[in-house]
């Protein structure tokens, strides 16, 4: 496996490997979920770049930019063991160069949701991505249903800006227990992990529901509401059942939603989702 | 030359094209200065891809899209005399789909001399230039200093973005009598023809005054605003001598400035500059 920093190194390694080249983009301190994207690169593509980058500009002042976790050397060993063709990590200064001012913004679908809660957060993130994909030039390129209002702003952002670049999402990846994994889910005790094993089964309940007939949006949201509050240790942020493609917010019966949530479990803030229908 | 006009139909014709592949965005009624851009390209290129769109995001409300000259058959007869490989001539269902909602943009740069006249201007062209590049993914590609901003705010942007591309920009082209080509002199009459002329010659004034020692940028300035004020057509709308890079309007002593106009002739806005030391 190629470890690359700068562009330039980055572009002379991409120059020798064949097409179709996969590309997955993490932020790090890699688990089972980033493990998954990786695999399905590798199924779907003749080459697989992956990129270590946490990007400061996707969090808030108040975030965990700091403290986010990070293991670099663990990270290249599970790459390099999945047969990962090329590892870029790349430095804030190669991303961020003195007098960067330019940004890729994309209007409705970051409105609601995460980025109601965390104003700029998706214009971090679609930046970056963006970079990525310059630099990349992939031809497919995989992300994570974790994070399930990226994945709808990278599909638009994908189309709108006009990348020859297919977007693949990839299911979420839970523990045993069903906690949905998350680098961040390191910052959790005992008594915290099992306090936010109510995400999950919130999201279950909804979905058993849905299965069973229940199709009003008030009340698959209250079912999950219920379920978080019912721990000592949750502080919910949001549930949500919205339109799986544009995000808008539902009411009354529905065909198709996805149900998402944001819980604060002490001071780790998780996140988890479930499309229906 | 082949011509195409859907993303997957253009990408089907790039990968039979050698690289490295030179790129030239225009947005049709071609002229010399365009030419010289293609020429260019295709002494520094093994293929060379043209793209014609009359982009209507950088067309303020109030300015002149619905009239911009167009004239597509006589340029594709153009580019393919000086052998253009491929011309990419989109629709903007293409380039502006249903529900379109994402921007690139650029702050700093953005903001003086053009930006400060035409506040959607640069927003349209970063974001269509992006759109292009994503599509085209170029080695190279060649705009015109003719549009001295613009090229300052694509440099800046293609290296925020990580764009593995270098961008060329090529000299002024003129007329014979010194008026700067563009696509947009077709809207003078011959006596706007002759006001027009005020812009070049007082930049030629400017120019022949810095060789000769006067390096105040007030007075160089002046310099400029005097020529064109000494026509009757003529409606200045500014004149800038400002940091060639950073386009921070420049006061006292200079080593080096772009002088930088914009002139009413009628209803036709024109530009010029010249770039000193």
């Amino acid at each position: 496996m190629k470890h690359v920093t700068t562009i330039k190194e980055l572009r002379a390694v991409l120059e020798e490997l064949p097409h179709p080249i996969g590309f997955v983009p993490t932020m790090g301190f890699l688990h089972e979920g980033h493990m998954s994207l990786v695999r399905r690169a590798g199924v779907e593509c003749a080459s697989v770049v992956a990129s270590i980058y946490a990007n400061p500009t996707q969090f808030a002042p108040d975030e965990d930019f700091a403290t986010y976790p990070r293991d670099i050397p663990r990270d290249k060993v599970m790459l390099e063991a999945e047969g990962v063709d090329a590892v870029w990590i790349p430095t804030t200064e190669v991303m961020y160069p003195a007098g960067y001012q330019s940004w890729v913004t994309v209007e409705d679908v970051t409105q609601p949701l995460e980025g109601a809660r965390r104003p700029t957060h998706f214009r971090g993130v679609t930046t970056i991505v963006s970079k990525l994909f310059n630099a990349v030039r992939p031809d497919k390129a995989f992300f994570g249903q974790k994070d399930a209002q990226q994945a709808v702003v990278i599909r638009r952002m994908t189309q709108d800006l006009s990348y020859p670049i297919e977007i693949v999402v990839c299911p979420i990846m839970r523990e045993s227990d069903g906690l949905a994994m998350s680098s961040r889910n390191t910052y959790l005790n005992t008594e915290q992990h099992q306090a936010a094993l109510s995400l999950s089964q919130g999201l279950m309940q909804a979905q058993a529901a849905f299965e069973n007939g229940e199709g009003d949006a008030t009340s698959l949201r209250q079912i999950v509401i219920n379920r978080v509050n019912a721990e000592n240790l949750t502080s919910l942020q949001y549930v949500s059942c919205a339109h799986p493609d544009t995000l808008e917010e539902l009411e009354g019966d529905v065909d198709r939603c996805l149900i998402s949530l944001a819980v604060f479990v002490g001071k780790t803030r998780l996140i988890d989702n479930v499309l229906l229908g």
